[in-house]
């Protein structure tokens, strides 16, 4: 919380978005990573926090099995933090949060990041809830089936 | 923190990818705005979060206008909450969550709850980020632009 000043005014849609629910500051993490970021220096560096938070962040997303640490990519005697295939999976959440924060966290004249395929260059898609023969879903075209309804 | 071991063990993937990540009472809030609940008295048995924090949480996200109070729809004396369109919006972000909680927080043998389409009654379709032409992306197929470079 004490953080909210600081992240409301970077540029990172996904970090506004953090900013107005709460206290994310593994998802942070894991941002990074998806955006390449590999080496305890630079985590810092990007956001801003404190070692000893940074290194508690690092050790929890490493024991949920979402970083694991390798040997630097450069051959150097560093070790280097890279996402497991569990942690690369957040990459929808994390574009998601994206996507909210561009649509509600910044004014009209306010320039945010900006998320673009490699290959074309281009924005990417807006995520869309969709059922499986593709019919686009809002929050009351859907319901949660609880387990004891499934039982049933 | 204090609530890990409790969210843990309850069926939501929601909850459940929320407990890896952090302490997330918001967007918990959001999620079951989104799934009908509407007095405080039913956030506070589903969330079985104190009545001051939840309190401060349903406030937060007023003020940040994801939520607002409208009279009973009942036509009681009742105030309820309900989401704004920019808290509606959170849908995609609460089914990303789910959707990787799903994946990645259940044993083989657990069951959780299930997002269906409301029409059909089958489980909505996977998340997929996509290019503009409807390619779907991963991780490494997509960059962050951030505004320097959008600006040169």
């Amino acid at each position: 919380m004490v953080k909210r000043t600081v992240l409301g005014a970077v540029e990172c849609p996904v970090a506004r978005a953090l900013d107005v629910m709460g206290d994310w500051w593994s998802l942070l993490i894991v941002r990074d990573a998806l955006d390449g970021v590999r080496r305890f220096g630079e985590f810092q560096r990007s956001l801003g926090v404190a070692k000893n938070i940074l290194s508690a962040r690092l050790r929890a997303l490493q024991a949920q099995g979402v970083l694991e640490q390798v040997p630097a990519s450069d051959g150097s005697a560093f070790l280097e933090y890279q996402l497991t295939p569990k942690g690369r999976d957040l990459f929808e959440v994390v574009v998601s949060l994206r996507q909210w924060g561009e649509r509600h966290t910044f004014g009209a004249k306010e320039r945010h990041s900006v998320l673009v395929d490699k290959a074309q260059g281009k924005p990417v898609a807006r995520l869309v809830v969709q059922a499986q023969d593709g019919r686009p879903l809002g929050p009351d075209e859907a319901v949660v089936r609880k387990v004891a309804a499934l039982r049933r």
